[in-house]
């Protein structure tokens, strides 16, 4: 079950280039494409004619020929040439979806009805385009369904039990951490904060820190993304709660959208300011991250094989749940207002 | 479902050697093997002690002996041993299948009832054995149904889109040209001939032409094979719709045989006359047709995948699909007619 | 369907260094680890918290730490803490299993009902503990029901058809064997005498015999795992039926423990006694023991394969029968009396 009527992360516009893209989305397998235009266009992904894949087929400046018998279809998703073949019947097309480029991410709109349009803009991500940042990502693959994904990314106290080797810490101090959880429409946030503890690996790599340090962890949920902001400053060096506070700054971008009821896509980024003395660091940034978020695949793909395994096992509640049950209630409310 | 009391391809003769080979037809397994006097035998793939594959055990002068007990049976299934006893219960035998190696493609009768023998004898393919034609071939898997291969081979349509590298030439040319659809009994007959014509990559590496050619493609459906005439001439040498004519003729034959209900054999070859000055042109158009055919697998096993998430959706027809459909009407009566 | 209320074979001590084991016995998927105390514990392998594998976690002093919240639990199932929360719930706890350690071998007991105790000693097996003997051993996994292991076992006149580089020797002789089947309580014996045989591979390479040999197999099924005593002297230099007898002995032990309905757990370790010229005999006695293993593996996950394809297929019994057909009404007597 997915909720519907929502915009949902496609892909990075950087990932488009002259070959068409297949993705699953919600169980509907789409194309995506980059048009004549330049623009970012989707369609089912299914020839009406005998069903081979449009994302096998070639990209013209028109949109997109099927590579079997050649019919060629319109970013609309109407059939403008059938070859050898004057007149195209009414029934030749294929579903459109809408897709909106922004901030360097494609997003497209999942309706409950085919050919239902969006009643609102794609989010914004302003983090993409602020010049105070630089940032890089990728688009990783999980076998598990995404209210896993959710749930760990809401409960950062994992960090020290998953993630020692990058930006772990001290178990004690993560799982002690002064905790905030709040929840203001469709939007959980959860926020953390760890004054005097020892940075851990990737920040040490990433950032010059006298010792100890003030560390915070702001989350914001979404249905279809979460907002990280995570970073720390030399501890008493000022507020670690004020959004204008200095030190390094970590913010990180994840696309969670269901592939299908038991897979997902991953679209992530991490964007970084970068420290004066140290060129290099969004590199180590970027690999980091990249490995943490391995970490976080092994740990979510073995717990959901274990799940299957154990069907009915109940499972207890601790402390760090309170985030990611208010996001799971989220979610069963908007799955159930698009369902009907 | 598969139309029965149908000779099916089940191998080259050539592929019989000294071990027993092992294949499904129709969802039933069975082990083929050379027997003592040289002739091939088939039975149910199965000792009907413990269940062991009798193609995992040895062959000898007598027949099959089981790897696990030692059973040896004949060629007509009966059990001729149980080593360690004397008696050998009436029970113990398996179920044989009729068999006939015809131009030297084995072919098996597939009975509506076990035991039910062959009402007619096996299919000739007189091209295996003339002189002017030299010939090569290979047997390939796919994961999708039999019937689309029978599409595929029955529209020559595609090569344009599918097989650029070897045989297809100019993608408008073949699907404009002039298509006669022929029906008679249970043979279904596509006719296409493209004057001309430029020649395409597998033409120009196996015969001399002076410039454009006049090319034909005749192709013959029946429910286990095809007969694909295909060849060229220089153009306005000669009539191409002539079976005297000269130039370049490929002869293809392609054996499509049900594995189960969703993956298929397909024994193929294709013959070629040689041109005089060419002598090693037989290799090139072996491997450039083994090329072509991995190509309309790749297709085929993705068209399929894709009808698999698609489960309900509807397919539109192209003026391409005469001959297709007219084949499968002749299956869908076929399965009829053997069902009860 | 399982006999309950049983030992099974889990391991063997040797297995049972600084990290826990995931294995699934009779289904239920189970962690096994050393204590502190140095014992072996085994529990249900997931976290009552959100059902990660306790298998992917860290052992302590006091037990296993969850490798994603911290969760710890003793080796009798209790969460001992939940890091970053004061009260430990009363439901946080996992399901614990007896373990019994006897011989270097790790026994599990599989109660009817969660909780139920042992009624009786693990099963000894004292090879592994006599000085006469060296031994030595290897876990292997069945893609295949345990009961085809169990035939497998209890009749080794398949040796001359499935291990001809190893133990096999000559299949009409091993057909022939003078073969004694008894039964006692819930143990069946299979006894087989072979008289002036030739000596196989295996015993060529591992012992000094003058020329023909007198060769002893004696198996001892038990519904958890099998005793198996072969061996040979020169012919005629002492009855072969005497347990004093001299020669050359190999002991074997088989633990068949089913991991699902589908698969099993085959622990085995083979015994010899030494021969005083030959240093390096067990490390050949290993090494083939272990090729004859894997043929048996490779013949009835070949057998399995093949009864699934052959659904109903009914199978003929032959005069080496008598032994597992006597084990299979054991176990159905077994499972009768423990499923109720």
């Amino acid at each position: 079950m997915f909720a519907l009527n929502q915009w949902y992360v496609a892909g990075f516009e950087w990932e488009f280039q002259e070959r068409p893209i297949a993705r699953t989305f919600l169980n509907q397998p789409v194309v995506l494409f980059r048009t004549g235009e330049g623009t970012i266009a989707a369609l089912e992904d299914r020839c009406c004619h005998r069903s081979l894949p449009l994302s096998s087929g070639t990209l013209e400046e028109r949109g997109l020929r099927c590579g079997y018998h050649g019919l060629l279809y319109a970013p609309s998703g109407l059939c403008l040439e059938i070859p050898g073949q004057e007149k195209i019947p009414a029934r030749a097309c294929v579903r459109p979806y809408t897709v909106s480029v922004r901030n360097q991410i494609v997003w497209i709109w999942m309706p409950s009805e085919p050919g239902g349009q969006p009643d609102c803009d794609a989010p914004e991500y302003a983090v993409h385009d602020d010049p105070r940042y630089r940032y890089r990502g990728d688009v990783y693959h999980y076998d598990a369904p995404y209210q896993l994904i959710h749930d760990n990314l809401l409960d950062l106290s994992h960090l020290g039990y998953v993630h020692l080797r990058t930006i772990g810490g001290n178990a004690k101090i993560h799982m002690h951490a002064e905790t905030k959880v709040e929840e203001q429409g469709n939007v959980v946030r959860v926020l953390r904060y760890m004054p005097s503890s020892e940075p851990p690996p990737t920040y040490t790599a990433a950032w010059r820190f006298d010792g100890l340090i003030d560390r915070w962890q702001e989350i914001e949920f979404d249905l279809s993304h979460l907002r990280i902001w995570t970073g720390a400053n030399d501890a008493g060096a000022g507020s670690m709660r004020d959004a204008g506070r200095g030190g390094f700054h970590m913010r990180g971008f994840h696309g969670v959208t269901p592939e299908t009821d038991v897979s997902t896509h991953y679209f992530w980024t991490v964007a970084a300011n970068r420290h004066p003395d140290m060129p290099d660091m969004m590199d180590t940034v970027y690999e980091q991250s990249a490995l943490t978020f391995e970490e976080d695949k092994v740990v979510i793909e073995a717990q959901y094989r274990n799940m299957l395994q154990f069907q009915h096992a109940p499972q207890i509640d601790i402390h760090v749940d309170v985030g990611p049950n208010r996001a799971r209630r989220i979610i069963e409310r908007l799955i159930r207002e698009t369902a009907g």
